[in-house]
């Protein structure tokens, strides 16, 4: 597979009033995306809920994206992280056969391996059972307590993971991260997982970005790549600082949920997160429209 | 219930070479605990490896152990612990099916809960599945990063969980521990589950205790208990502090993988923990036989 | 020099409005609490603010100590702590012309030792500088980030500090205390430093304790050691209750600058906690006094 | 006092064999710096041992400095940070007295500040006793604790502390960073402080940095900087990842002492760190040197 250029969004885990998820929502939220130059749908991850579904309900939105995105530019990368690699190892196989793109690991969030080796073991465990699917390895140190390196986890994985493609990098070590970006010449496909400083990431070479903000600002990011390739810094920085004060909303209202809440904004309700993610009430929410009225960036905002 | 009264075992998970579970060896486990005087087995937990196992073969280990502890004296208590609460209400009604005398619930340790009442709804609707058996929580913040404190959950959970029993407490808030043990005049069942300093636990009311080192060393714990209720305060430290020699070697010899070399030297082969735990390599437990010898504490032991 | 038996203060820094320190008020002080049965203060430490006041008022304080204790049973340990051994030898050396009981060092708390050696060396530069003074160890990681075991120091530091006298533990870590109060047949002073769980310090052999508040509750806490030792254990744990639910009003009313706020109650004036320490405000401090009267716990007061 | 544009080394303490300060070696230390194109001085910080340094020692060294300086074009910012707001504005006065080009303040390190107001009181304090002259905070949180967002100080600084000239940076939030570019129309003068990622920083309009390794590779940053001004982002790039390599070695050889291996290397012995700080064994020395040879970058160290 080739290396990702472009934003890769991390859907939202569509789900209705009684808190059940609504496969059915996914078709038209692909079309939306393609819609807004999304290349790339990172699903079951942080903010696709992945953790707080059961395996099954994984499964069916695998299958729901997977459909949606066979005749689209959109390729589907699935989380199959855990804690256990067996129960792992099944998801993937299923991804394969549900016919993703591409596969992601997650670092054991329970134990948490001692170091770059048991943490590359692990990986190894899962991919083996997809040899012929990309797997990407997705580092959120700051979720799940895994702080190796990645710059050491590269240099034990590539030899033990013929099938290794990259990593979704979600943590703000930037002389980590550049590193793996020079490693064995460029080989591994450096996507950045972090909206909020996508900036910093793109001047050391990075070409694309996983993150949840895709989802709703799409045309935001792509102006500021735009900008950036052109040198046009002054622009870029100022739209960097856009998305800078668009997040920190999410802080503001309590965090990750906040996301589905700017889904509602731009016009798709996806319902509440699960426990024990808190939501925002319906007076929180009133107060939250006001405040992304007052950012005045609606052309930045995904079109429906 | 009555409240535990005495050592439960956080069992191993026994795996063969090939690094299966073995339930087949669940039946002389729990006839030798009985024999140390173990009154319960909490199951699937951290020492048993849960997150490490499908959901497949904690339920097979589950049946064991209910099978295995039918005519016995001694409780089970299955952890049915996850990141998502649908997944754990589906093991909790596994759990009843089996036979489990009670369950108990993990925090959820990817998405950390925002407070005690996020966390008591999240135990909550895992709870409802399962009316009629006693529900644990399992306090135990360095592996789940949720730090809330006890009294504070139970203010929230108490009104909510009416089939709350206790906590298994594995940490060291001594402060919060007492408090939660005066708490409704001593309503919830307040088991300490830090081996090394159970003493300073017992002093303050505590009766019970859940470790993996009530595996292999029951009799210790019995010894210092008897010494404590009778006064004898100098032997019971001295206990302690053997207590505490045994368990550095685990810091000493990698963590927790040690506890299945200490069921070795006493004549248990469970195999390996699973990744990403790492485990002694064969030299390693020569030297590790050698540092237990060298204890001299072989009457402390449990014996087969 | 002895053991300590009993409870040792840690005094508030005595200010005026103006926030100047008020040394003319430590006779007065010290009287005060030998009434009350305490038996040391540590002086210029956590509480006493060591760490916000100039080298000059700490010697303005250590004189007016040495000066009120003289004919008192109170013992003086002052805490010539800082980041700069030569610094904290320079104030070790006036200590002794003071005529102090004792010193007490600090793990440097900019530069982080990298283990316990290096941090024995670091002590060692100071106590040589007072080769007649018995010199304590005073282990507050979470305020220091040094989290050394205290065994692993006494190993290191018994060797190279011959006047090493013992440890102020302010630390959860019962196995790592128990350890050091075994260590060398009990050679160390093992003083514990946390009020809220001193019980189960005393289960462990501890006789003596550090802290702010033996200052206005010392009655509270023999009360506690006297119950421990004739075996009333129902009260003890009562009394560490009450210690318990008058310490949690720190937490609820901004923390350490809580004490001085104490202090106010049964009648001292000693002004407000230095910036960055946040004060109450008055309007604050009326619910203070309310939640106080609410505890009921006037005879478990110090005596003015 | 203008932004700063270009480098400004944080200078090591230099030391003699029996670990006094050699004030004497400072002259020579500044002409190097300066030929060197250095354009200022930040002394008596991290690099340069100020918490380790007694008062006394600390303004021979400003004394030093504002001698050495005051006919070049290197500008001095001496750190008078400490815990003590009073000890520190007595140094700001000094400071002035010596001379100084400004004077930057550190967060208070042991008692951690509540929040942004609290330490911008804090810092108020100390720049008031200074008012002519321009104050820099100085962020780093990893070694102070103090994690307060430095656009939240500014929102509160800005307003209590006049003679606020800008921050340096060394914390790795760019979010958080370039909020304080853009805060007030760019007023305050941003200087970043991790030289392994500067490159993140300079796309974000800063134009400066303070660090330790521009003492002995500012001809590495400076054709980095030129690079990046010209364009030429593949040659930034391979420039930052030999600045990475480089750091790398501090973390193999135990830390900040390895920044005096690497001026012994280029010809300067300034000793060694003073304890608690680990410096390496001459065997260590001399596989350090071996280490940094295969760097292969002589070329990019700065010249005597």
């Amino acid at each position: 597979m080739k290396k990702f250029e472009g934003l890769i969004a991390a859907p939202f885990a569509p789900m209705n009033g009684a808190g059940e998820v609504m496969p059915e929502a996914i078709a038209g939220y692909c079309e939306f995306l393609e819609k807004n130059r999304v290349v790339g749908a990172f699903i079951n991850g942080s903010t696709g809920e992945g953790v707080s579904l059961s395996q099954k309900e994984k499964m069916v939105i695998t299958e729901a994206w997977t459909a949606a995105a066979k005749e689209k530019k959109i390729k589907v990368i699935n989380l199959v992280g855990g804690t256990s690699w067996r129960e792992s190892a099944e998801s993937a196989l299923h991804s394969a056969e549900a016919g993703v793109d591409a596969i992601a690991i997650l670092a054991p969030y329970y134990f948490k391996p001692a170091g770059a080796k048991q943490l590359a073991e692990f990986c190894a465990r899962i991919a083996e059972a997809v040899p012929r699917l990309p797997v990407y390895f997705y580092h959120i140190p700051v979720l799940t307590g895994c702080y190796v390196n990645m710059i050491d986890f590269l240099q034990e994985a590539s030899a033990m993971i013929p099938n290794l493609a990259g990593i979704k990098y979600t943590h703000e070590d930037f002389m980590d991260f550049l590193s793996c970006i020079h490693f064995m010449d460029g080989k591994y496909d450096m996507m950045w997982g972090r909206d909020e400083n996508i900036l910093s990431a793109l001047v050391l070479g990075c070409r694309s970005g996983v993150g949840s903000t895709f989802n709703y600002a799409a045309p935001l990011y792509y102006s500021m790549i735009d900008a950036f390739d052109t040198g046009d810094l002054a622009t870029a920085r100022r739209l960097q600082q856009q998305s800078i004060d668009m997040i920190r909303l999410l802080g503001k209202y309590g965090g990750i949920a906040t996301g589905k809440a700017y889904m509602k904004y731009i016009g798709f309700d996806f319902g509440n997160f699960r426990l024990p993610v808190k939501n925002m009430s319906a007076d929180m929410y009133e107060k939250f429209k006001d405040d992304v009225q007052a950012l005045q960036m609606e052309p930045l905002f995904s079109k429906r």
